[in-house]
């Protein structure tokens, strides 16, 4: 029996995911948005019985059992701890920095019955999980690079907000990166064990945002992972993320071994081994039905439209309204792969700030909050 | 009146030169190879009246005028700096080190009104000149970021050579990206002051190359030049070079500016203002009725038959055999460009074996040799 859905968010992922749920057969019963004036109005567009900017008005709705949280980075965490603590499963994004993270993944071990899944929705699209197979298969032999590029317009918001602010969440490298960083730690097996980075904001101003604002978030984002791959020699990603580019969209994901090579464009599948002249499309693109959305590209709209059929799939197998299976959803990041990503994060920003190649260390235990403070405080010094 | 041509090499830009400089009206009239078995070979094909395998036979041929130099990069500078010495005019490949690089441009100060020009026909191709001609129109605004990537099969040469040699100038950096650190210089007018990168070798050994020999040549070369341009920020160049690659070439050059873009996709120049919703053809194929090389791609095939035109042009004004005008080649890369070109190489090489970014600073003087001989030394021991 599927659960009820309480959906976290007002923004273009939000106005997405509801229908998509819908559409699967799940009943979303509450929303929260940040105002009631924006709560008010997406719930009456998406037929929303009821609709909050009181966040326990959803979290102790009773006929909530799946949470999902769409919400600005900095937020997450709370909303995330909270509801597993009063039993609901959830579906969230990321959050703003790894201390978040590591708190909502204490709260996830400490609830291993509920669904706890990051909203990374690249590793649901049909594509990556062909590519995931023919990796395993050994089309491309030893993987040696990954080769990611995503070019598109600016990813900040009309007004001045948090995807215009670093210590916020906001840039190339936390909104799309980390879906990238999660993407090809999914595909290869491996993780990062150092990076390389290198990020620039180059407009700072625009006509929205101008006087005393400035964004502070990255608008390129160059950043190398070396991973422990099965190859002698390891795997060397590089991942560039341009998004100063209106009127673009790009999203390629390259993968070249020593037999071959695959690569996804959007949401097909390309492959070439060796021995081979020429490209062969191995996944192409039909049989795509779903909404189409300004706001998202395709591969991120698939992959969510993805992930929700899977979602269903792993609750539907169970009578039990919050009783779900974990076979459908087995490949999605869980909290752990939330904390590792955003190490990764990290890690890169420390190195552009440096120009030093930097260790990923995923932390283990939470650190002294004074300790923090004292980083922060040098942080501003700076 | 045109001069007469004498060339040093037998490979495969050698077997493409010398059909362009006779198609173009140049006599060709002797060929040096590294044994008299391939000088005699080659010479009959192309219907070259001289060959040896002594330099001094070509460098002191009364009817050579223009000397052209392909042969491996640690022979170069020895036969450049001679053939100017003796008053010849020289077009040729890149040197092995920046030592050599600063000998040779000591030679070109010496001589100036010898030409003396690097052979990076990139700097030729019709796409080329129009992106160069457009980003001075200010088609893209501020250049903020190149994006470079050439893709294709090993650079190795059948057998065991300088190509395997990192030391002797082999390996995709030193091939091919030389060209196009030339080639961004060119295009944005500006240089690099830091560099970072990351170098592999995935390949060591194949059926051809085995048992204790080893390739010490990279064929996975990623670096960052941060340049001095016209935007506050500078500009990020990102170069990837991956030759792991059989059965592809790609060949990408791509700069992103404040108000719009172009690329260049093999031979093709594309551009996209930030106000429109695709890119435009902004300079097509047609026209290309030149030869087909099967080891050489068309970027530099293309380049090639371009700069032998342009050489025409500058040698037919003149009367005088040996006489030219600046004119058709001032865009040609000199050899204070060479030196310019080698010091960024090593500087990434440098990079990438301390992982950090290194600063650019070319060569003002030529080192003391003792010193020379400690780092060889120290290099050897590590």
């Amino acid at each position: 029996m599927l659960p009820g859905v309480g959906v976290f968010g007002t923004g273009s992922t939000a106005r997405v995911l509801v229908p998509l749920l819908q559409a699967e057969g799940f009943e979303v019963h509450a929303l929260w948005g940040r105002s009631e004036e924006e709560a008010r109005c997406l719930a009456k567009e998406l037929g929303i019985p009821f609709h909050t900017s009181r966040s326990d008005d959803v979290l102790l709705h009773q006929d909530v059992d799946l949470v999902c949280i769409y919400i600005p980075p900095s937020m997450t965490k709370q909303i995330a701890v909270k509801a597993l603590g009063i039993g609901k499963n959830v579906v969230c994004e990321k959050a703003a920095t790894a201390v978040d993270s590591f708190k909502m993944v204490t709260a996830a071990r400490y609830y291993p019955q509920l669904l706890s899944i990051m909203g990374n929705t690249l590793r649901f699209l049909p594509a990556f999980v062909a590519m995931r197979q023919l990796l395993v298969e050994g089309y491309v032999g030893d993987v040696q690079v990954c080769d990611v590029r995503v070019y598109g317009p600016s990813l900040l918001d009309q007004s001045y907000g948090w995807t215009c602010e670093e210590l916020m969440g906001g840039g190339g490298l936390h909104i799309v990166g980390s879906a990238i960083i999660d993407l090809l730690s999914y595909l290869t097996g491996a993780r990062a064990h150092r990076v390389h980075g290198l990020l620039r904001t180059f407009v700072q101003q625009n006509n929205l945002i101008r006087g005393i604002r400035r964004v502070t978030s990255d608008d390129f984002c160059f950043f190398q992972m070396l991973m422990v791959g099965t190859g002698s020699a390891g795997v060397c990603c590089t991942v560039t993320l341009n998004f100063n580019m209106p009127g673009s969209f790009v999203h390629e994901v390259m993968i070249v071994g020593s037999t071959g090579r695959l690569v996804v464009r959007d949401t097909q599948l390309y492959g070439q081994r060796n021995g081979s002249k020429s490209e062969e499309l191995l996944l192409g693109d039909n049989g795509w039905v779903g909404p189409e959305a300004k706001e998202m590209p395709l591969p991120f709209l698939q992959g969510l439209s993805s992930m929700v059929k899977a979602l269903r799939q792993s609750f539907q197998a169970h009578e039990e309204r919050r009783s779900w299976a974990r076979g459908p959803v087995a490949s999605a990041p869980t909290f752990e792969d939330g904390l590792y990503v955003q190490t990764v994060v990290e890690a890169v920003k420390q190195s552009s700030s440096s120009g030093e190649w930097v260790c990923v260390e995923v932390m283990s235990q939470e650190p002294d909050p004074n300790h923090n403070l004292c980083e922060a405080l040098q942080r501003n010094k700076n």
